[in-house]
């Protein structure tokens, strides 16, 4: 066991406090993506270090709920620590309500830390937890209690993302919030998404891995905006030029006390999926609550016309340091010891050589052979693999930039690919193709284009069990919604998509054991043309990065598919071949051939 | 006016009973597409005839509330009444809540006939119009002290549907029906739909127009079938065979009391969009309620195997009758005076001349130019128009056979097609093509596959403003969830697409003022294939009926599209030719010849 004494400790804490069950989750008070070592909770208390799960203790039974990627890994890391693992049979669903349902003694006390619990994940436990008349603490943190040594709080000094970046100054941000929500008929919008925060106040931080962050709250009223932050994250010239914009700032556990200060009869909106428990019961019951999508979150999403050109000015950095990644990478295997863990490192030094570069934007995917048939992999040491000829390598990283965050997978052959890869990888890249080249009238949806990725798989008896296309933060989250391509329609997944949001397109087709192929590219949806029948958007490719061509089967294109791949890879060679040396230049003339 | 004291004498009663808005609908109870007579309230009202309105009335304002299809027609019939149209901006929406909200004082009390609204009607109602602490009288029918002369509730003798058309026995339906409800922990079942409970007892009527229902409710428990239901529509022999199978028959207006006895505690299924209001209060407080897509309509949409083989053969049967009407339709235009009205009788004798033909399936749409760009025309003696050459002649019907519901949509040039009216053709039957021959896993949604039937047309900026397909009945709705195809996601729309479920592909393309193109076929979802990723699913299209090749640009098909044209039309010669004349097989086989 990872902490021996961690389960029987929060036991005899339960037992004094009289709770019959407790929750641990591995989220951060903004519900983040990428959470820092503060909250790593259920990496502390049982040692499973995956990316999502849910914990809960009884006096007879601990389970670490957790989703079919995590399987292995969760089954080894729990051993001896008393906690079982229980298999999710819907990834991303709270399946351990219905478990403490079932299991847990109607009338018993069910406690968690509301803090680090969405508002909707807490109404749905009411909800099914009602009819056994449970009783819910939201308020108990017994992890405080035990967590020696725990890492503190995340600290960074916040710094401005420059208006030649952000392309729009905070006040010009708070303008057209501020209109939306007068029509809208909202008093007060409370803001605890990071992103949303930063992207509005024109800042960046470093609290969060990959993601240039800082952890605070906001909220925003026709008169006031209140920025909830650690005092000594905020450099005194920065605090001035925040200041003066008629922003206040506050300490960040502050955001308590004022919301629960809001007057009766206000209109308060509140993202349920994206805002603590703690802080919605802060909310006086006499306010008008409406659970919507953060206006933020949506004018975040429509990247502005100075952005778009940083975008597109980014993506050609970012495609040199691809094109020189695959250069080396081309020659280096075989030649000298090149493993998962090293190409990757060799990736990100060529992404750092680059100019205005920040950080990677998450961990890549480095994956060889049977490792690229698993979307989710990441090489560590007891894992890491040399790549070999002949073989499969898939790489999926990203770079975050001032002037924007990037996303690309490329998959290369080592040495000759076989009659049966070239199919499958060409099945997968007519996906791709063909979203890219797609028309759609303006009010169309993520959803409806996605079978356009899926076609030429579906008829072949083929999927890919994930999504196709997530939308891309700018010098943010590298999975930034609300605009999203993939089978499901339900929630927010139920957004337009607007000109000027990017978005990945990233059809995909695993052989489980044996290999993967995933071509991801960047598109930015941008207009096309207006007609008696409504006005029409198309998708713009910004990614700039040859595809492989010998992984091609070319008698599985279509005229449409094969011009516009060509069109494509003479783009790539114009736009980047003059930053190239000679050798690299003749590497990519090669490589971006028309076929 | 229509009825000149009308509004004079409703305001007389509102001041009376101290009303400040009345609001009336032109439902039945049970909600239904169709209705009889009686319940034309809005018809008798103000004379207008459209198919879908709402009327408020205060004592300074009367307005109806209508979509855009009507705008023309409402404004012509309400004229002198003193209503005034209300255009709605989006259709099938409230928006007269929204009105009340603002232009009705704080306080009034608002009344309606609950009875003739849907259970989440009124509960957004109650929802906006709450904060202006508006009374809701929910049980106030002053159309019933106001209409002299009112139309009878409509009568007709119940019959059984049987066996060897139904497929399944009622036992056989209730008793997938009680497993489904003790899976999902449901004591009752409240049923309101009319062609869920003809499904489920195997019997059908003729109370209500194209559609062979009849008026009644029905309650399900693990214990007890109710019927309720006017004692003399039931035959003593029928009576006889119904009860012997464990079914109570009960009046039509005991389900009000009937519910309101229901047991506290007990779990209620009651689907709201799809029952009235009145029905949803009868329900006693401490019941749990659910509000589910009644678990009927999902059994009934999977068609079985009897009734599979049956639509088949009720195919060929209406085949015959669209074949025989075109083939005397291009020898008798030019030749004979026809009409849009006189052409549609003449396909119903073709159509009643088929054994088990029962009735149409909707009023067709026999449409000729300018009228064919309109998707719900309906030809009346004002507007019936002569057909000539040249012209585009289009035609919507259905029959109801005892072995099934057709709906078949054909568009006929009547002389030489120019060519710009041969590509609109194309590229809309493009998309009936390509959605009849999608290939997709099991899971999948209508939505999902809409854009194959938009794609051709979106890439050359064109749409068309309805929806792909819609589910249909057997030997019940022509329109029948829950399945559909369209571009909208919300609600029950989020339909998996099963074997068994019947749904119409009716890609279509008009300009206004000058003419419409629709190809609609039936299509049947059926297993494909197994593979290691999944169980795919495909359509076969089942509706037998030559597509009009001289309307056809076969140069913007490609060669799977031309494949399937002349799989699909030798499939329609030899299934129907054998049962021709000499005259008319010979057309067929000119028709359907390979292109």
């Amino acid at each position: 066991m990872h902490e021996n004494n961690n389960l029987l400790n929060i036991r005899s804490l339960m037992h004094h406090y009289h709770l019959d069950a407790y929750i641990i989750t591995m989220s951060d008070p903004h519900l983040s993506e990428y959470v820092a070592e503060h909250w790593k909770t259920i990496k502390w208390f049982c040692g499973f270090s995956g990316s999502t799960g849910n914990i809960v203790v009884t006096q007879n039974f601990a389970g670490l709920w957790t989703d079919s990627r995590y399987f292995v890994q969760a089954e080894d890391q729990l051993k001896g620590t008393g906690i079982n693992l229980v298999k999710l049979k819907i990834a991303h669903t709270p399946e351990f309500i219905d478990w403490i349902n079932e299991h847990v003694p109607a009338g018993s006390t069910i406690a968690f830390d509301g803090k680090v619990f969405p508002i909707n994940l807490v109404k749905t436990m009411e909800s099914k937890l009602l009819g056994k008349k449970m009783k819910l603490e939201t308020n108990i943190d017994l992890i405080a209690k035990l967590w020696e040594n725990r890492p503190s709080m995340p600290y960074s000094e916040i710094f401005v993302h420059e208006l030649k970046f952000a392309g729009k100054t905070c006040e010009e941000k708070l303008k057209s919030l501020r209109a939306r929500m007068k029509a809208q008929n909202m008093d007060y919008l409370i803001i605890s998404g990071l992103d949303d925060i930063a992207w509005l106040y024109n800042i960046r931080g470093k609290d969060i891995p990959y993601v240039p962050l800082v952890i605070c709250y906001s909220i925003i009223s026709q008169n006031e905006s209140m920025l909830f932050i650690d005092d000594n994250k905020v450099p005194d010239n920065i605090r001035k030029e925040i200041e003066i914009q008629g922003i206040t700032i506050n300490r960040y556990d502050e955001i308590f006390n004022y919301t629960n200060r809001i007057e009766a009869g206000k209109r308060v909106s509140i993202q349920f999926s994206k805002t603590n428990y703690t802080l919605y019961k802060a909310i006086p019951e006499n306010c008008i609550l409406t659970d919507n999508l953060n206006i933020t979150t949506i004018l975040k999403a429509i990247k502005n016309d100075v952005e778009i050109a940083n975008i597109k000015e980014t993506m050609v950095k970012d495609g040199l340091a691809m094109v020189k990644y695959l250069y080396w990478l081309y020659n280096a295997v075989g030649k000298e010891r090149v493993t998962e863990i090293s190409a990757s490192k060799k990736l990100r030094t060529f992404r750092a050589e680059q100019e205005s570069f920040f950080d990677e934007s998450f961990a890549p995917i480095s994956a060889y052979n049977a490792h690229s048939a698993m979307p989710h992999y990441c090489a560590a040491q007891e894992t890491d693999t040399e790549l070999k000829v002949p073989g499969i390598y898939l790489i999926d990283s990203g770079g975050q930039y001032f002037g924007g965050t990037t996303d690309i997978t490329r998959t290369i052959p080592l040495g000759n690919p076989t009659e049966r890869q070239k199919n499958d990888f060409t099945l997968a890249l007519k996906g791709t193709i063909n979203l890219a080249n797609a028309v759609f009238p303006i009010g169309t949806k993520g959803f409806q284009l996605d079978i356009l990725a899926r076609k030429p798989l579906w008829d072949n008896g083929m999927n890919y069990g994930h999504g196709t296309g997530h939308g891309v933060g700018y010098f943010l989250n590298v999975h930034e919604g609300p605009q999203t391509i993939g089978t499901s329609a339900s929630g927010d997944l139920n957004t337009m998509l607007l000109p000027g949001m990017l978005i990945s397109d990233e059809p995909a087709f695993y052989r489980d054991g044996e290999y993967g192929f995933r071509t991801e590219n960047l598109i930015l949806v941008v207009e096309h043309k207006e007609t008696e029948f409504g006005k029409f958007l198309k998708f713009e490719t910004v990614t700039l990065c040859p595809i492989d061509l010998n992984l091609i089967n070319k008698n599985l294109l279509d005229n449409d598919e094969v011009e516009w791949l060509n069109t494509y890879h003479t783009e790539v060679y114009n736009k980047l071949s003059s930053f190239l040396s000679k050798n690299e230049k003749q590497w990519l003339k090669e490589n971006t051939r028309a076929i």
